[in-house]
């Protein structure tokens, strides 16, 4: 019964199925001894037969049919690798309904259909490994589901989108504003031509999704989590936050607190000696809190060819030595609970806000008052000598309930001496 | 055949011990989830059954006697957390005769007879858990075998161990020296009343012989690593650190060469802006470089009741799922192969050098001389304002073999004009 050579089928040859071509040809011996069995890609579907390709493959191995690897009884093992909702969707059930194993690295399709299709291949007696849809090479996967499995999660603090990072980095590192780090990131490309979905968050929001439904063990539904991208901030904005001992990163967020879930993507300031703080560039990281472990956090690069396949490649391991086991499935991220989003406005959250006020007797006074009497109490403030007469004041309050810090806001809004607020972002206490 | 509770035998109930019964009980539910089976500890080794415990235990589950977990037909799992190579050791091999599954959380004992032990489990078709023998909580051991498995390891650099990053994080942000850090860390428990192991690195050589032999797939000896402790550095040393943009750590360094395997221990610069320079107080973490997934890290407790127990009782449900799978070994890493070791005289690294000097003309040239003559180049100069004819010079060469930094040393070393060499450390350049 134990299978010499585990035969696998990818579907689209793009950045990661080159990757994933790459590893298994540079490091054959290490995974064929890891995996206790040759791994050899019997078939890949491509749309163009003919384009050149930037790995050395035998024509003989392309298709531009589906069934000829989801149809193959030959084949042990689908990798899907095209992304996308629609075609990946589908040829991951036929391959489930194939009894086929499946890798994918589809990070859209496992934040939106995720649990749906590890049913299904429960239902088939089946699994499907994605370790590589979220956190590019970085394992985030497998350390949820089995190395802090003895830990009930509390806290998950993740900067997992690489463009971002970048941009954020630049703008603190180089002293640039937004749109000069931005076209930078275009240029080394770091950031797509059109980068709306990482700029606003939704990236991050989607492997959220993933993360959150590992470590909470529930559906989690794009559209609950709170998401707010980072274009609205500005380089003075970093170099406050600077001064006052925080960083500005963009932040997936996940919390199981009493009366419900936290999620969200936003930007926050993170003090200067959190580790995430230290994660810089391209780097992504994931800062998990277990009510055993305490804090631990992983880091790497979170996307590219190599990393990304790099995980895909341990998931075919993984798959080959359970096939050899008659491990079936060995599913245990299916049993899902239902569970409660809390609204943002009832989240706690400590607040940063700048604002541009007229430099007169009583401004302070006001500012206080309205702060006062929507209970937010101020952990910090910052105010240089004024020019032409306006001031710019900049405080961090302490955490409130977000509805009280809007109901001060509101206030301070409508007052005459504050001329303008530039910018509201949320503070990470620890 | 399906166990619906698998049954365990703690060998030891000290720190450990008790962090994996607090664990099995606060956590019960997921536990089972996650196992697939309920694990129930169902004897205690102890030496004392009249002992206080912290921990609420039925005092039949007490017993002195070896046998009765290790002869016990029912007990399908010991966890070893008596430490030492002693005991420990003839129970483990005891208990792999009798067909258990053995997880430990025994640095000393993986890390001297590890290999041995993995190929004993494998000749009675049993497995050797032991995520929590390094890096408490963090997963290390997991993601070597599992998560990076497609990669060749080429460069492991680890802070492992907890009581000397807690030194040198008090020496830099506090601007404290040796001695009083060393008192704050054993007054606060963060170092033991004998800190000889820990200080002189003997602690962290040990953990990197485990951590070694699955990066590297052999068995290393504790006699082949390079060890130098941090008990020379000065708070000095630390200060002008920090101004040429580097921390100091100790490190635990493995890396595959051509020519052979780098092991050592020993304590180094490293640049502000390396993940590792961020990791402050008793924080432990392993960077991990692969040839595919690039630079990667973990981080978190490296130890403490909780988080070592977390890595226990993960241990533990991967124990009982491999059970209920019928996976009785899955035993990766016992296919060792046989590599040199470089000896640290032929291994490269870049070196800081703090010197006092008479400040006459002529000096610097003298410095120049002996390490242009031994062919080291110089990469960073700090000279300050000398004070009564004495100048205190730091130096950071580039990166040479070690011998030749040594031979550059005895050479300024006879000079006359040099009054003292203060402090040679190595340095991380990248």
């Amino acid at each position: 019964m134990r299978k010499e050579i585990i035969k696998v089928g990818l579907l689209g040859m793009g950045t990661v199925g080159s990757g994933v071509l790459k590893i298994l040809e540079m490091n054959r011996e290490q995974v064929k001894n890891r995996a206790g069995a040759a791994i050899e890609v019997k078939k890949i579907l491509v749309r163009d037969l003919h384009k050149k390709r930037p790995v050395n493959i035998d024509r003989q191995q392309l298709t531009t049919d589906p069934r000829d690897i989801l149809h193959d009884p030959e084949i042990d093992v689908v990798v899907e690798v095209i992304g996308g909702t629609g075609d990946s969707r589908r040829y991951i059930e036929e391959a489930l309904r194939h009894k086929k194993f499946v890798v994918t690295a589809n990070k859209d399709l496992m934040a939106t259909a995720g649990t749906d299709l590890l049913l299904l291949a429960r239902e088939h007696n089946r699994n499907i490994y994605y370790e590589a849809s979220v956190g590019g090479g970085i394992p985030l996967i497998r350390p949820l589901k089995h190395s802090l499995g003895a830990n009930r999660i509390i806290r998950l603090l993740g900067i997992i989108n690489g463009t971002t990072n970048y941009i954020l980095t630049k703008m603190s590192m180089e002293k640039m504003e937004f749109e000069t780090a931005l076209a930078e990131a275009q240029a080394r490309g770091f950031a797509e031509q059109d980068p709306s979905s990482d700029l606003e968050g939704k990236d991050a929001a989607y492997k959220l999704c993933i993360l959150a439904m590992l470590a909470f063990n529930c559906h989690v539904r794009f559209e609950d989590i709170y998401v707010q991208g980072i274009s609205g901030i500005s380089k003075r904005d970093v170099f406050y936050a600077g001064e006052l001992g925080f960083a500005i990163k963009l932040l997936a967020i996940g919390e199981e607190m009493e009366k419900g879930l936290a999620l969200k993507v936003h930007p926050a300031l993170i003090p200067l000696d959190h580790p995430l703080a230290s994660v810089y560039y391209e780097n992504n990281a994931l800062f998990v809190v277990g009510n055993a472990v305490g804090e631990t956090m992983f880091y790497g690069l979170g996307a590219g060819a190599l990393p990304t396949g790099s995980s895909v490649v341990a998931d075919l391991i993984d798959v080959a030595r359970n096939i050899n086991h008659q491990v079936e499935n060995g599913v245990m991220e299916t049993d899902f609970q239902a569970k409660s989003v809390v609204p943002i406005d009832e989240l706690p959250s400590a607040f940063y806000l700048r604002l541009q006020a007229v430099d007169q007797p009583g401004v302070f006074a006001r500012l206080a008052t309205a702060f006062g009497d929507a209970r937010v109490s101020l952990d910090m403030i910052l105010q240089k000598r004024s020019v032409g007469g306006m001031a710019e004041i900049v405080l961090v309050t302490h955490a409130v309930e977000e509805k009280s810090f809007n109901l001060a806001l509101e206030t301070i809004k409508s007052s005459p001496v504050i001329k303008k607020i530039n910018s509201v972002l949320r503070v990470i206490e620890k």
